[in-house]
């Protein structure tokens, strides 16, 4: 298939929309992810979605729009997130993480992957479906939250509040991973998420390490035995239970991860390390998307930066984030670590935990017609089918969806192993997004051939390269700048 | 006895000292400590001292002084330090680190105890002898360093260079602790110090921790490992020979530490913690002062701060702190944490260790002339003899003033249990530190009337009291603004 890198206009969106560090984990960025939110309002009215505003949270506003013309034929919903992750520190980007920077055929910055630039797809297909035929094959709502990164807090009760406004067929969310350029993929399991935040506090302030050092149990010391406990040698997390529930591929769909997944080798060429890890006898695939982890996302304990201070700490602090296989409950496994925290906790130091946010895993019927229209759609933007992939990944919204309003979703993700989502350097690759746009254009279109009852829609996937409205998106340059 | 607050000049003096942010322990400050020795040298010079100069090292400068035109008598070393700790976090403090603040009869802001306002004692006591009598008693040459927070490093090439310069009968350090006000005591033993950095390396940069949780190892969870191997359960540190050479207190010190320490409730109270912790079967004095100890100083790994982010980071960072018993080899200590952590890490990950510094442990023959001066100077600074302990602290000075000079130093320390040293809101005690410029002028005054030779003086114990010169050192009020 010739290339397909986006319109100018389109990487200019980008340009802008990445400049502005919306954080949702950090404070002190409030104004920033308003301001974010606004541009993509703007954006989504200048593409000609309707009754475009943005819903209050008790957090961070969600931007809505939508286009409701197409009497008779079905809703689809549009999901993705414009907050990002962190910076992280800022020496480590090769150009600064928030002045989005154009080499190759990548544009550089935090967002640009995950999840502006797979969001901008949406808004870019619909314009040119708006512009080129003056309606859109399907009525859709678009629905853009700022919490993602952050587990979605407020995401329940807006679905809940307004569940007649995005009342929807099917839904579709751009945040997951293709398997390299010109693989896409279609994803169909994500893990769960459950991020704690572990404080062990002892002195009621610092102490002189030398006055007390060897008399006055150590949070840092106590947290780090902690945090021992948890995991086994061979990397098995020790908590009683936390295996408990998952729900293992049967013998077929084994054999299709080894054929569809990626191998250990090109995990751990994509993950940049040497050596795999964790429970053995699994597949590093299946030990990132079918089995639960345990990870710590962070340490905080007294003196830090360059230079020495000789104290015991007066607390200490640890960011843990598990993902949960398919078939488990978050809460139960958060109780469960709890429980085997406070059993280990010495009676010399104080342990607290906080849950910061908890997100179910999600598993979705590949014979389901979301899943069937992807894959349409993903052949027609890519000119090959999808693989069927699990990813590792947790989208809070699609649990949400399935449970809160009885939608299935389409996971249509145009990220690339490469990208570098959460890391420094994140970059997308724009080829990959300009054939997104074309994929979600096609995804739409497909769902306008579709009778409009929910559980009865159905794909005619002999269509779809014939599809009049498709093989019109193109896009020709890469605006550099 | 009566109380002796400072004059209305010292404490002017200590606010402007101690606001000056001079840490040695984190850059940026280096204009913050050449203001400080600037102004420690203007003070040295307005009280009467000559040839005041700052010596220049590869860190930060020495600020030197003397006064040389006691023929016939001996020389006089004192040492101080004029860096200080990191504040740490801000809002911690009940008043800004670096605005010295007047609460009752202490003066809080960092610095102030450790070791501003100690070394402040001696420049008070030179300043008020040669005021009062045209002379000192002595000899004295000041030595005052901007590197004791983090390990003294400049200071062995310094005594080396300007051995000539330094050369002395006896020094005195002020920067140790007394028991309690109106509890002098005179410190006769310091615990060696060895400061690493651990850091383990993982993946290049920091992962998504959906997407590569359970199949990486993390950094952070390589490096709680580790540091949980450091300890057994009961206290004790588990690197091989870590415990060898200490040199035990025979019976009879053990009794005497026991009638003159602070007992377990008393340090604990001190310390504001309810339980002790660490070796079993020897009393927390024992514990903090004969006995080795490893200190978790900080911790450092991927997210930090408020909000969340789901990464597998790049590396963590530990700092560790080591304070030796008498009669150990830093070196030789830190090479077997290095032996055991090396032995220890998983191929999956690089382990990398940095001596910050180091420092050896010093104990002073309590029959030596400068134990005895310092037991007559305070009974006349006090009105009561001092207390003879040991310190859990390092003040690397000493030990080098040994190694380097075969100077033996008078720890004549005039911080409390209740300064929080090193901790938020420390603050000095003025009255003590008034009490601290008698002792000063008094062991000045008292190694005036012994004769010159190294080795061979003595203290006539019984002339102290009757001393014409100490009695006019009186201190009447505390200049409130």
């Amino acid at each position: 298939m010739s290339p397909a890198l986006p319109a100018a206009g389109f990487v200019r969106d980008l340009r802008a929309f990445a400049a502005v560090p919306s954080v949702s984990g950090e404070p002190g960025h409030a104004a920033d992810i308003r301001a974010a939110a606004r541009w993509l309002a703007a954006r989504l009215r200048r593409a000609g979605l309707e009754y475009v505003r943005l819903l209050a949270t008790p957090c961070h506003p969600v931007v809505v729009g939508s286009w409701r013309h197409a009497r008779g034929r079905p809703t689809v919903l549009l999901y993705g997130h414009y907050d990002v992750q962190p910076a992280g520190p800022g020496t480590v980007w090769r150009s600064p993480p928030f002045v989005p920077t154009l080499r190759g055929d990548r544009l550089y910055g935090r967002g640009t992957s995950d999840d502006k630039g797979q969001l901008l797809t949406h808004v870019a297909a619909i314009e040119d479906l708006l512009r080129r035929h003056g309606r859109l094959p399907v009525n859709v709502v678009c629905l853009y939250e700022g919490e993602e990164e952050i587990g979605s807090p407020s995401l329940p009760g807006v679905l809940e509040r307004y569940r007649a406004e995005f009342a929807a067929d099917v839904a579709v969310a751009s945040d997951t991973r293709m398997r390299g350029p010109g693989r896409p993929a279609l994803t169909y399991s994500l893990r769960g998420s459950v991020a704690l935040e572990l404080r062990i506090r002892g002195p009621a302030h610092d102490l002189h390490a030398g006055a007390y050092g060897g008399a006055v149990h150590n949070p840092a010391q106590v947290l780090c035995d902690l945090i021992a406990s948890l995991h086994d040698d061979d990397g098995r997390v020790r908590v009683p239970g936390f295996y408990r529930g998952v729900r293992r591929p049967d013998p077929a769909e084994r054999a299709r991860m080894r054929r569809s997944g990626p191998d250990d080798r090109t995990l751990l060429r994509d993950a940049g390390v040497r050596r795999g890890w964790g429970v053995p006898g699994t597949t590093l695939y299946e030990r990132t998307t079918v089995w639960p982890a345990l990870t710590v996302n962070g340490l905080t304990a007294g003196h830090q930066g360059p230079g020495s201070k000789s104290i015991i700490p007066a607390y200490a602090t640890a960011r843990i984030g598990m993902r949960l296989g398919a078939g488990q409950d978050p809460a139960w496994t958060a109780a469960a670590v709890a429980r085997h925290l406070a059993r280990r906790t010495p009676p010399t130091v104080r342990c607290e935990l906080r849950l910061v946010h908890a997100a179910s895993p999600v598993q979705l019927d590949r014979r389901s017609e979301a899943v069937t229209a992807g894959v349409a759609a993903y052949r027609c933007g890519f000119g090959v089918p999808p693989l069927l992939l699990r990813s590792g990944g947790t989208i809070p919204a699609v649990s949400l969806l399935r449970d809160k309003l009885g939608i299935g979703t389409a996971l249509l993700g145009f990220a690339l192993p490469g990208d570098r989502a959460h890391g420094p350097d994140e970059s997308a690759h724009l080829p990959t997004l300009g054939r997104g746009v074309v994929t979600i254009a096609a995804f739409l279109t497909r769902m306008g051939n579709l009778l409009p009852e929910r559980g009865a829609v159905r794909i005619d996937a002999s269509a779809v390269s014939s599809d009049p409205l498709l093989s019109t998106v193109r896009f020709p340059t890469v605006m550099r700048r």
